[in-house]
């Protein structure tokens, strides 16, 4: 597959991840909004089924729309590291542009919200109590699950390859939706879940940009946390696959 | 496929679409319900069984149960224009009908209820903060999520094509229904999600027609959103997917 | 295969049904458990699991598990008229059976409740608003859509005919039980939605006999209308499928 | 398969299953969390997702991950009794791991919480009316459910055998993971739902030795119930298995 083709794909895929994820959130945060106040489990599955839209949308070029996915996948030796960048560019163009599109699906809130510090939270991550170091070890141990999974289930191999099948393509990507509510469910409490350093330095970009009624800080100081912890964990994910006996 | 089994099929899809998606509103919305009060999770459970439960019924027809879709497999090239039509009517009748069902199943509850404006949100969509302008670009939104993901996505291709096989039509319907589960969450906050003419139109018109107890105006100053947005959104998508290197 | 066989396998899955549907109900209904007050979207999806888990095990006799499913596909031509009364025994002993298991799961629970009235919604539904003509409406509408989904979605076959495939039948019973979520989301606000004569009036028999402490009325005025909505629900699915062009 | 294959893949797949069990009641006890107060349909979903991830990648070792399942499989002659220590030992240190995991992810919210004897619930379960002998009844009954479907249900044969195929292999592990959910909402509001042996004592172990702030006792007295009560429950239904005309 061609460089252009994999940024195309990523992109869009990365978009549709983060226009449906920051899409939740907003419903949840914003306060004249249908879904306002709706909790941890409508946001669970909100992401879950982001992933999914995502994924299935950005089959032809492996549906990685995380740069921890496609680290991992360059460490076992099933993509190829000059392809990298090209992943890595089309899954953070792909997050800002998804970013921009839920802003504007929800302008009209965004401009009628009274809390401006609250906005930040429906673009990018941030810790319940903030610990640097124990904040990492939880994006850690989130995105580990998730390569790991990715690497090793049967379930996910559908995914993998850039040429699903019909049929079982549904599988794979549904199967990914159901383990990243999980994620969320089970690891998201303390920092929200990144587990993707695309996810949430795209959006992160986007609120610093935007003319967001009011808006907050970006909380640059914290922004790292989200891309190295992810990136470590799916290096490690990718550690253990290759020296488990698959 | 006749003209005849085409408008039999969709009528019946959207009809129990509308039904199932009518009904859990009602059941959120009216006092004397067991679902009183249920939150916006269940309503989005609630239309993601509904689009299941209606696009396998529908699957003769392709089960498109949405003009927004038809239009989008029109521009596609994926659906003769001849029979556009066709699908329109039996989709805006059938919606029509899921509404009065709905309706029927709730009669003593709607009889029982004490806040006759809030009844027609059981009925057809309305917006948060009323900006016509933004309204359309929400339903635009969310409904190029839905018909790009029904073009571009490997899962969504056993839904297509009127002749799916056993087996991988159950993933097709439930990989919709997700996906409309998703929109729901991520893209219905400001107006509700119609993404689809004929289930915001159908059910319009049977709460101007239906002697419904103390009801209130059918808010026709709106009715053009939630047609026009979702057709514009769903051309979009087909566009999208005529330059895409698919 | 032989009446005994039948009888085994559909109280068998009609007891499994049961145990976790009343199950779910009471741990939202009594006070001293986990999920104490859980919400009607709970219960929505312990029924529909509850439905996944009865069905996929009673697969060798055809899953019906349900007396207006067996009526609806003997009017159909799919089950004989002999074995009809066959699996009518065995989803009433099973569903009598699987509520004095799910008794017996919260015993200490309920010997601990404080509201006797409430247990029987435990055992078997009730509306509302006690009006039989409308009661009965709902339930034929809420049976009639599960029923007509069986007899026309592509993706119920799998779960038909006695023989599921591997894989195929995960996928079945799956799609049976995001129908009954949808169902008991969308119409089941009226009056707890039966839609299946055994699962009302087996418990229901449970809970006159059973030594349930400080019970109240079996409310036996109320039994005929889950029994006869949905018999009437299944046979008018029956007939539309005799009618339509499939 | 080796010894040292089957150890390390339960291992592994019961520490995902307990990193991510513990972690969604991490998440909704713990009160600096973003999940916290969720409810028990959170935990439901985040025990059912986390036994499909778990069990997703212990597939070379044919996904135990679970002393009773284990058990239950060797009485229906379809694991080798000389392998069951193995299976016991890799499922109880992976769930031991995967508690210490779930405690360094929620390390900074653990340090911060204030109600010390409510963390042991995190770890393992505890009856909410302390009657050893209906405990047990629940445990039994929670747990014949869960292994007489993995025996009996044509959807988990997939799962079986250490050898999935590519597909089905997601089938059969979401499907065991709808059937979790629907016990644990089901049957779980009495006792917590262990239905797992090692599920209940790794994690104790954990719980008793880390060195968790304010930590309060272990209650090993109850300890015996979750051990004891699935691996009955989990022999009865293989018995069942046995003698009924598979």
């Amino acid at each position: 597959m061609s460089s252009g083709s994999i940024f195309v794909w990523e992109m869009l895929g990365t978009g549709i991840l983060i226009l449906l994820g920051a899409g939740v959130v907003a419903n949840v945060v914003l306060k004249d909004t249908l879904g306002s106040g709706g909790g941890w489990l409508l946001i669970n599955f909100g992401w879950g089924f982001a992933v999914f839209a995502g994924a299935s949308i950005a089959a032809p070029s492996g549906a990685h729309i995380n740069p921890a996915v496609t680290l991992g996948l360059a460490i076992a030796d099933k993509t190829p590291w000059a392809q990298v960048p090209i992943y890595f560019a089309g899954q953070l163009v792909g997050a800002f542009l998804g970013a921009v599109l839920a802003w504007l699906a929800y302008k009209a809130q965004f401009d009628a919200h009274d809390d401006p510090a609250g906005t930040r939270g429906i673009f990018c991550t941030g810790p319940t109590i903030p610990k640097a170091g124990w904040n990492v070890v939880t994006e850690i141990i989130g995105t580990f699950v998730l390569v790991a999974w990715i690497l090793l289930s049967p379930a996910a191999k559908e995914a993998e390859g850039g040429v699903p099948q019909l049929g079982n393509a549904a599988l794979g990507y549904a199967a990914v939706a159901f383990l990243v509510v999980g994620i969320g469910a089970s690891l998201g409490g303390p920092t929200g879940y990144a587990i993707n350093p695309a996810r949430d330095l795209g959006p992160r970009i986007a609120y610093a940009i935007l003319p967001i009624r009011d808006k907050g800080s970006a909380e640059w100081g914290y922004s790292w946390v989200p891309v190295v912890g992810p990136l470590i964990g799916g290096a490690l994910a990718a550690l253990l696959y290759l020296v488990l006996p698959v």
